[in-house]
């Protein structure tokens, strides 16, 4: 029977926090579905490291963490103590780039317990999928700076669509339309408007969904798009977009069910060449860290999404289960959602649960 | 006395059945304010136009209506007839970019009768302008493709700040929030993931802020930005950002105060070197044109920012005064706003109320 190996990678504030608490869910987990798992810690990535060592990751970072299953990533970075030039580009950007991460995957779904600021939505009404290309797009590395510091001063940054980058990540947000009941995909553009990478991008959508007969699927630009995930988020199955689009929408949707604080993500290598990184989509939040109040949700459903990616559908869905419950007591639910527990209690009564 | 002279421009679809009304309000605002104006009419920037000469506008088309005060446009596009590229490369985007129209400028406010998407909020909570570049930024031209039809094929685009460029329009959105009681500015940016032109515009803000000792001003990623436009709405005051962002942020607003369909807009080019353009957000509608059916608020509302712009304050207020007054009764308001009057019926409404 297989064991798993996850490197743990807690990172900076409170990602120190909620990854204790993640681990203990999914040890529980593991015990009650007979999941083989072995954690292995590391302590890079992270201001900490940065401090001591003048660089965010050793110089093997790859052979340390790369022939592992998956990677359980807290969060990175501290604006105030480092740029985040540094920290995000030298970690948690790297590893998507250099492990060709080419899926950040977010559920946007609200949860029972959580008050959505969407005026008349309940649990049920809002259930989609944010899929975001994750390794080119508009965060290139790719333009510069002419005539500093004078008035013709100017600066460009390229756009970069590959043929192979667009359509794999649109093959992947196809298959998960067409596993779903809907079957129905939103593509995210702004052709009218950015008028050479996106019609490109509307090109290889209208290509790819030939191969997709049974998959319904529409486009809508960005500006209007925005607006529909708040005048109608019921109208989502899969949402697909480009780096910076993704981005956009998959902080947009978690907030429109209530908060980013709960939500997961998953950075994602399909094919398994790579280990893919689970993290919460809240950061390292330095204004609460320490205070051992951060909610432990996001980091908790990432470890699910974990599993869910390693094959362990079981495990993970108890683990959904959990939170579910647990968010729907007051009593069980962090101070940011209206409860009264603390980050430990919070992530034992997700334990107990599962 | 000065008599002001409006080039009026309805455009496609709804753009002819709402500017009407629009004129209608200006009149009677005119009227009773005893401020002079002059409408002069013109069928260009249309799919009607394009379909007799095979272009959006005549040869001489500045000539035409370059020495106008202002000019009053409907909506232009009709996607299924011509692609956006023709028609609104052809007439919108043309006038911002040759008319230098640097700012576009849009309320984001929660009126009276317009049920908003957010829990919660009445009018008055939510109250603040997007100040957005219009003119470089994200919607260059710069850039194509290579190696067509291969696997191999890529497009870039590029993106371009001028100090021109994000100077004056950093400029304007300060004096914007200086001029208001609570003098707050937050700037959109993404600096931690568009690593070139992204941290220019910030250095270019905090050069700018310099100057501006009176005016607090802060900063977000335009990811947590969106959130927090759902979330957060009465934290903003004037919300500046590039011609992409303010694209998303200006459409997104409007949809937290409850409908695009309301929103006007202006671009601007604050030095009178050319008329402004003053148009509704919402688009040609051609899935309701000919109907009568829809709201001509925006399209009024535009009315408002234009005799504002021409520095006509009263007859300004006293149309945004009227708009309060007809969106409070539900009688008066059009079906998209759950009332049962039609295009002509609301707008005889706000001309009266004036
Ligand atoms: C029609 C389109 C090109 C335009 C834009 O993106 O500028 C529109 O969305 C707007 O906001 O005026
Ligand atoms: C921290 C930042 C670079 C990152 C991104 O923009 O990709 C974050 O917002 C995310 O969504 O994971």
């Amino acid at each position: 029977k297989k064991q798993y190996r996850i490197a743990v990678i807690p990172g900076d504030g409170i990602g120190k926090e909620v990854i204790p608490e993640g681990l203990r869910v999914l040890e529980a987990a593991a015990k009650k579905h007979g999941v083989a798992v072995h954690f292995d810690h590391f302590d890079f990535a992270s201001w900490d490291y940065y401090e001591k060592h003048g660089e965010m990751m050793p110089e093997d970072w790859k052979a340390k963490i790369g022939k592992h299953d998956a990677i359980y990533f807290g969060a990175v970075g501290w604006p105030a103590k480092i740029p985040d030039h540094i920290s995000l580009w030298g970690s948690l950007i790297k590893f998507r780039r250099e492990f060709d991460q080419y899926v950040n995957l977010r559920p946007v779904r609200l949860m029972p317990g959580v008050p959505s600021p969407l005026a008349n939505r309940k649990p049920g009404d809002i259930d989609f999928w944010v899929v975001r290309e994750n390794t080119e797009g508009e965060y290139s590395s790719v333009g510069g700076r002419m005539f500093p510091d004078t008035d013709r001063e100017f600066v460009t940054q390229q756009t970069v669509m590959t043929r192979t980058g667009v359509d794999r990540i649109l093959k992947f947000a196809f298959d998960l339309a067409q596993s779903r009941p809907k079957k129905h995909l939103t593509s995210a553009t702004k052709s009218n408007g950015i008028s050479i990478t996106m019609p490109y991008w509307d090109e290889r959508v209208e290509a790819m969904a030939q191969k997709y007969p049974a998959v319904k699927w529409d486009k809508y630009h960005i500006d209007i798009l925005t607006a529909n995930f708040v005048l109608h988020p019921d109208w989502f199955d899969v949402v697909v977009g480009s780096n910076l689009f993704g981005d956009i929408l998959s902080d947009l949707g978690p907030a429109c069910t209530g908060t980013i604080g709960i939500a997961p993500s998953g950075n994602i290598n399909p094919e398994g060449n790579f280990p893919s990184v689970f993290e919460p989509v809240h950061g390292s939040a330095p204004d609460i860290a320490g205070q051992g109040i951060a909610n432990p949700i996001g980091m908790i459903w990432s470890g699910a999404m974990m599993l869910e990616h390693l094959g362990e559908k079981q495990a993970a869905a108890s683990i959904v289960g959990a939170i579910e419950r647990t968010l729907g007591e007051r009593t069980l639910r962090t101070r940011d959602l209206g409860g009264n527990a603390d980050t430990v209690a919070c992530g034992k009564a997700v334990a107990e649960m599962v």
